[in-house]
């Protein structure tokens, strides 16, 4: 399931509960689009944010609407004995993946984090993506952790944050971490605005904010870059532009979320506070690129 | 209650569940030295990784066993409406102040950490302490927003983290800090590894990590720094040495942990998965350490 396009929708709130018509909706264009998975509840889906019970609850009512469509969903939490129980009720709802990023308040070892996930794949029976985030969880996988906890059992893919590189040195950067992980260890990217340049270098599976939204446009821009068409990859991503610059500015959480808000998917406001959506200017300016072209 | 030397214990955990007998006993040691102030569940007492359940209970069973010396507590959380629930909860055990710390998943704005701090403090009925601690959070305060929260309401005290400063240096931001807050909201420093210099440069309390085991020996380093005796506080601060290189090298919560496994003070391991005390190499070197000089 580790391949192709993965879409993580959020997941609205009103007023600290979910909103679960329109999550079912989002779930239900996801679905419509044949996506090839769908990432429920990740950092988009404010994951870190909700409760065990609302964190089961939107995780079956992704399975029962995805139509097929394989759906993965977050563990991460503080605490061990969390991640484990997380990942039971994610497992009796059906998930096929569970995505495991290593939060932390006190920063983690590197061993720390190597004996977390090697007792979570020891106890789990659908494969693991792992989520790779600094931004969100202040941990920085060295290359040498990162290729250790590939190597355990039960890992499906890895998550990587942007690199931020040029092409050709992200294409050697991915060629080297291919050769080092088990075949059945896809590599896959994050960070929308710079997804099409890291499939073309090479990466199997695109995590996409703007998919939970979009589907149907990213699913083009995924199937052109993944087919290595590299003029029609460059036209599309040039077409995005001017989202994946918002993206870069204020990070792609407050600007998907923003855009669902003006288009009517979800309520406003639906992220959980003390976050926003965007606001004044900033928001101005998306609502100005929403008006340029129909987004799908 | 915001000033001279506030003690931070740990919170020992066995699989789990908070060890209420030794918990208890670490309070009573506190209580019995006469400490200024208890902070019940800092990052040492490890709030970030215990239930809701959980905080209300020990910082109900600090209160108990304070003596009358002021607890307080922390209410940091992802979810505004958690924070307020904790405040409640801390507030009807009788807490007499409140440690807040803009904890984040998505990174926060300094608009919307602005925002967090105004709805809780305006909430709540006991003194809050901002709470900065950039390498749990995340989160770095600019120097406008930290005076723009301490002259909110409720606010009793900001808990700095180390800046790093040469004693010049950290004398002259202290006061440029001093004069920009209101003379009721105190300044206050963490690390306990650069604790004596920051009390001679001016800041008017300590919240210490050591003090939450041994807070005889950091009661008579925190008298003499507060007093301006710079010849007792160096020599005392010296004789603290080895056990502050040991928090600069592995943090001070992995080093105080240990240190109270290897004295008996709590059951073995005693912190929340993943996070590990000292291992291996480093244990034994803080075993030798503590082995030099009796702590208390």
């Amino acid at each position: 399931m580790f391949t192709g396009l993965s879409a993580f929708p959020l997941t609205p709130l009103v007023n600290g509960q979910v909103d679960e018509t329109a999550f079912l909706s989002l779930i239900e264009t996801l679905a419509a689009a044949r996506v090839d998975s769908i990432g429920a509840l990740g950092s988009t889906g404010s994951y870190a944010y909700l409760s065990r019970q609302q964190r089961a609850r939107v995780t079956a009512l992704a399975v029962e609407a995805a139509d097929g469509i394989p759906v993965m969903t977050s563990i991460g939490a503080l605490r061990l004995d969390e991640m484990l129980q997380l990942a039971d009720d994610a497992q009796r709802a059906g998930v096929r993946g569970l995505l495991l990023a290593p939060l932390s308040y006190q920063p983690l070892s590197q061993e720390e984090a190597y004996r977390l996930y090697e007792r979570v794949a020891l106890a789990v029976s659908v494969p693991l993506c792992i989520y790779d985030n600094p931004a969100t969880t202040g941990f920085t996988f060295t290359p040498d952790l990162l290729r250790a906890v590939a190597r355990l059992p039960n890992i499906g893919s890895i998550k990587l944050s942007p690199s931020g590189a040029a092409p050709a040195q992200m294409a050697e950067e991915m060629a080297a971490l291919r050769r080092d992980i088990p075949a059945t260890v896809t590599t896959g990217t994050s960070g929308d605005a710079q997804a099409a340049s890291a499939l073309l270098a090479g990466a199997e599976i695109w995590y996409s904010v703007a998919a939970g939204l979009w589907p149907h446009d990213m699913r083009a821009l995924a199937e052109a870059a993944l087919s290595g068409d590299e003029a029609r990859t460059a036209a599309l991503n040039a077409s995005f532009e001017p989202l994946w610059a918002l993206f870069r500015h204020h990070g792609s959480l407050r600007v998907i979320a923003a855009a669902a808000e003006l288009t009517g998917r979800v309520a406003t406001p639906c992220l959980p506070e003390p976050l926003q959506s965007l606001q004044g200017d900033a928001r101005a300016q998306l609502q100005h690129v929403l008006a340029l072209r129909e987004y799908r």
